[in-house]
């Protein structure tokens, strides 16, 4: 296997940076540069040479293979963070027969050799786009392997239900029916739950790790713009000062207490005889419907019934059972609250945003929100996942009425098998190239 | 002494970062957060956590006082290089009691530990911001302590003419005459050459750290700008393939072999009464008068009377004997290039730049005009050496003056412990706080 080689630390200029040596070759080509042996796991100062030029001081650690991020032999090289000396000793380790890694190519080896199943590698990925508390820990879990031992603990059970199956099928000359089927319903059954509530953590899992989708609604000039910038104002230094954190854009994400919401803007929502307003108003509907807070905002003296008529008319646009919906009542500086009575909404709270009164409570209730989810618990946060999980809860139906007619086990044990391919595309044991392509090009060269 | 952390690598995201925490809690506190015990220079593998919370998988190596960067104790973690996790490592050891490290403040305590001396621990800042071969060499062989040496041979120099003066003095009521002053004087002469000999390479030294400064001079339309076009066109992307590595405009420099060359762009030069376009002229001259290398450009149909009048008038301005002078003929394409005799400059090439015709030529002579020097040799880099030696430079005639004049020993004294005193300003022996904060606070934070 070739001996790869990459700058491992962000890029740019820094106190310190490391090139990542690993393969076959690594250790010699390293100690070849240094002048100097290299024992395992051993930090050696050396001065780094190419063809007797000094390059810089630096310490080197050599992993001897498998006891290795990618189970290769590694040296990792600390040297000063300036560009020309990470790019001299990149230089001089491909002259002595590294080549230059693929992105993501370190943590692929680490996927070949067995050290890290394909949802772990991608939570390698995972955890280094996090930028907030919440996509962090769950990127971490799913490293750390909770949600891999979720997953084989569903893989087990499909094994078992195909050998129960099986058993049947090596004695199916015999007629005979070993395994129960009221049974193995009752297996199917446990598994397709299991599957489904793996899959509905998707869209918590997706919204921690990409931000919670928050759609901030209400009539023209009852305050969201004001509503937006008193929630941003404050907080938005706190995004900031960490150079890099910002994505897209910092105007419409938060993060509260390590949760990142992301504000959906709407046009103001009126009843409107005008063809293009309706539409950009459908628009905004739409991007709502999305949303997993709704933010409605009434003018404080908005009476119930008017309320309550707005409430029902977003109701025709937005599913607002499967979402938390804060009623906001804005303007409390001049204007008196009138008392509500909405069972739709999870929240009333009154605010009067241009003199920040009520957002601290706001900014509380959206963190608690979502916060009854326990974050350490093993969640779906990759499309990839959710889409193969949807697809074993769509074949478990098939599974349950071929039992219940009493179909041959072996054309059930080929639905189960289908199922367990799909399993297996998760943690990796039957990834495609393609796809396997696919997910360690989105790495950062170097890991 | 305070325990302090700090990210070490560049700001961002990568496959890696690294904290590094100084002092004599930092083992504590790393063995504290991975609840494993480190060993001296042995990378350990093992789980951070804060609070009861994983915040990454990382490998920390511990480095035993007085064997580690600082000559304290000191710790590296080597963690995923999340911005989310960087952050949550440095706030769990900060939680722990070490605080955020200045800028500077690991090589400061280098320097104070004794480990680095201050012209070395300049030369880390300049090796971290080095972009190009030559200061990264220049850097290097300073960090390695060869121009330490050299003033550590000056310094044992001066001691010693002290030592021979202060014999003197000891027997001065017996009024005997130990030393021969014209062994003196001798001693005196060659330390006075030494000393301007190192100032001198100031100015090498600086051109290769900053750029050699490059004049583009010519009458109007004589093809200036296409030159420069020509000189940048193909060679900008080697400079831009690195991200960071622009500093102020990448538009006029330009690296050949390793060595920077900064063009300055100067107003066509020709006659003219009117009184702003003179004043324009003038700038053009005195910006081109701190030039190392002259570019003088002529149409190639220029006669030798012609070429010859410029020139003298030129160095009315320019005083072209201590710069480089090239000419260049312009516009071969379509003039027929004149033989010309001209003593003062060093180089005659014909160029077409729109064809690119002579371009690899002039990039050749602009490399050589400066390979002449040994980059690896001391050289002085920086403008407060340079300031200390030309001060030394200053005080050795007088010494040279009082040791003719009789002057009592123990006057010619105070002057030559006012040379060893700037002496010790270059490597710290003598450096005030203020000049210390001065030095380190130019560093990033994390070095």
């Amino acid at each position: 296997m070739d001996t790869i080689v990459a700058i491992a630390t962000p890029t740019g200029v820094g106190g310190l940076a490391v090139i990542r040596i690993s393969g076959d070759k690594a250790k010699l080509i390293a100690e070849q540069h240094l002048e100097k042996q290299l024992q395992p796991r051993r930090a050696t100062f050396g001065v780094f040479r190419h063809e007797g030029r000094e390059i810089d001081e630096v310490v080197a650690t050599y992993f001897a293979a498998p006891h290795s991020y990618t189970t290769d032999d590694v040296v990792e090289i600390s040297c000063h963070g300036s560009l020309s000396v990470q790019q001299a000793i990149l230089a001089a380790c491909v002259s002595s027969g590294a080549r230059m890694a693929e992105p993501g190519e370190f943590t692929q080896r680490a996927f070949l050799g067995g050290r890290l199943n394909l949802s772990q590698a991608e939570a390698v990925a995972d955890l280094i786009d996090s930028t907030n508390a919440a996509s962090h820990t769950l990127a971490v879990s799913q490293l750390r392997g909770a949600y891999s031992q979720r997953l084989q603990s569903l893989r087990q059970q499909f094994v078992n239900l195909t050998s129960l199956l099986e058993l049947e099928l090596d004695f199916s000359e015999e007629d005979v029916e070993f395994a129960d089927r009221r049974q193995l319903l009752a297996i199917v059954d446990a598994l397709h739950n299991e599957c489904r509530t793996l899959a509905d953590t998707f869209r918590q899992g997706n919204a921690i790790k990409n931000g919670v989708p928050v759609a901030i609604i209400g009539r023209p000039n009852v305050g969201k713009s004001t509503l937006l910038n008193a929630l941003l104002g404050d907080d938005r230094a706190i995004v900031s000062d960490i150079a890099g954190t910002t994505r897209d854009t910092i105007e419409d994400t938060l993060t509260i207490d390590g949760i990142t919401f992301r504000f959906i803007d709407t046009a103001g929502i009126r009843q409107s005889t005008d063809q293009i307003e309706t539409a950009g108003i459908e628009r905004s509907y739409a991007a709502a419907a999305k949303a997993q807070v709704v933010l409605y905002l009434v003018a404080a003296d908005a009476v119930q019934s008017q309320v309550e008529a707005e409430l029902s008319e977003l109701a025709k646009h937005i599913d607002l059972t499967s979402c938390h919906l804060i009623l906001l009542q804005t303007k409390t500086d001049t204007l008196t609250p009138v008392s509500l009575t909405l069972p739709a909404a999870n929240s009333i709270i009154p605010i009067a945003a241009r003199q920040g009164v009520g957002i601290d409570t706001l900014k509380q209730v959206l963190a608690e929100s979502i916060g009854s989810v326990a974050i350490d618990s093993p969640m779906v946060t990759n499309q990839r996942h959710y889409e193969a999980l949807r697809h074993i809860a769509e074949i478990m139906p098939r599974i349950r009425e071929s039992l219940q007619n009493n179909t041959p086990a072996d054309l059930v044990v080929i639905d189960i098998r289908d199922a367990l391919y799909h399993l297996g595309t998760i943690t990796g044991e039957v990834a495609s190239t393609e796809v396997l392509s696919n997910i360690f090009h989105r790495f950062c060269v170097g890991k």
